[in-house]
């Protein structure tokens, strides 16, 4: 999505060789306009796939996830982080591992929001080693539903995680897929 | 707004005689349809205020706050719970206890997401002891913005937060204003 890519050139911060700031727009700070267009735009990438749920994980995957279900006309399920009093027993949870935020947690979601006759798509603001995807994945497939695919905001393609997901079959939709950032030079693939 | 009362009695869960659960539709489960509803029924009550900002806190704010910016088209920063009071000084924090969760959280946000300037609506799911809203509220006071109001989706009345804050002369707006909750039975107030 070029007007994405624009925008990470604009607004984005690269710090280091691996991080990217986006807090303007993406997180924290939220172009509501801008993240309605990229929602469009997943709800075009996915057309015809009778998807039925998205599911993405708190708290910076739930804007970008409201953006594509108000095109999609589904329901949006979020994962949480660590289990809090407002979640039951009835769970499905999954170990993540965050290299960005060096820590791990559970993530969490009540069975009666992801059912097997679900037609799943995952969607997250960012996509690196792919840690919290396959967490994801793991309760979508715990649920026993169908996985159509996942649509990223953001992703860091030197750090393999989408590439890895690809080889094993699953569709991944990255708005902008960056090959690298070495010397604070963003290199978009196409 | 009497669809939302309506969707309360159906598909609310009363637990005791203070607790709502509204997974299925507002948090975890997102109703993305319905939540647009309400997001164009809070730019309907602040219309003419000039708002150049909603502000919010992770996570459950997020969706909501998301759908009132569609329609205010204005952008949405949401506040971040960090549970060390370890923080720089590029931002405001707010100390936040949570009777709902049982702990104490610092809320923060980037200096450079609230300005002077700004005229701010804040926007949450959930309002009942007030603690959340009053820690948002004095970010904005940090940052020297304007405070239009708040929106909020549920309010429990009877937990007094809310008109704690209306006698201190704010506008709190509430889509849903519960007073009784007593015997499972919920009593809303007009």
């Amino acid at each position: 999505m070029i007007a994405l890519e624009e925008k990470i050139l604009k607004e984005g911060k690269v710090i280091g060789s691996d991080v990217l700031k986006v807090g303007g727009f993406l997180n924290q700070r939220i172009d509501v306009e801008f993240l309605m267009e990229m929602g469009k735009e997943i709800a075009r990438l996915f057309e015809g796939e009778k998807i039925t749920k998205i599911f993405t994980i708190e708290s910076s995957g739930i804007a970008i996830a409201m953006a594509a279900a108000v095109y999609m006309k589904v329901p949006v399920v979020f994962a949480k982080k660590n289990k809090s009093a407002n979640v039951g027993d009835d769970v499905y949870t999954s170990r993540v591992h965050s290299f960005t935020h060096g820590n791990t947690y559970d993530a969490v979601v009540s069975k009666e929001y992801l059912k097997s006759g679900d037609r799943i798509l995952i969607v997250d603001d960012f996509l690196a080693r792919g840690n919290a995807l396959k967490g994801l994945i793991d309760m979508v497939n715990q649920a026993g539903a169908h996985l159509t695919g996942a649509a990223i905001a953001i992703e860091k393609g030197f750090q393999g995680g989408g590439d890895e997901l690809r080889k094993k079959g699953l569709r991944v939709e990255s708005l902008a897929l960056i090959d690298s950032m070495n010397g604070g030079k963003i290199i978009f693939r196409h």
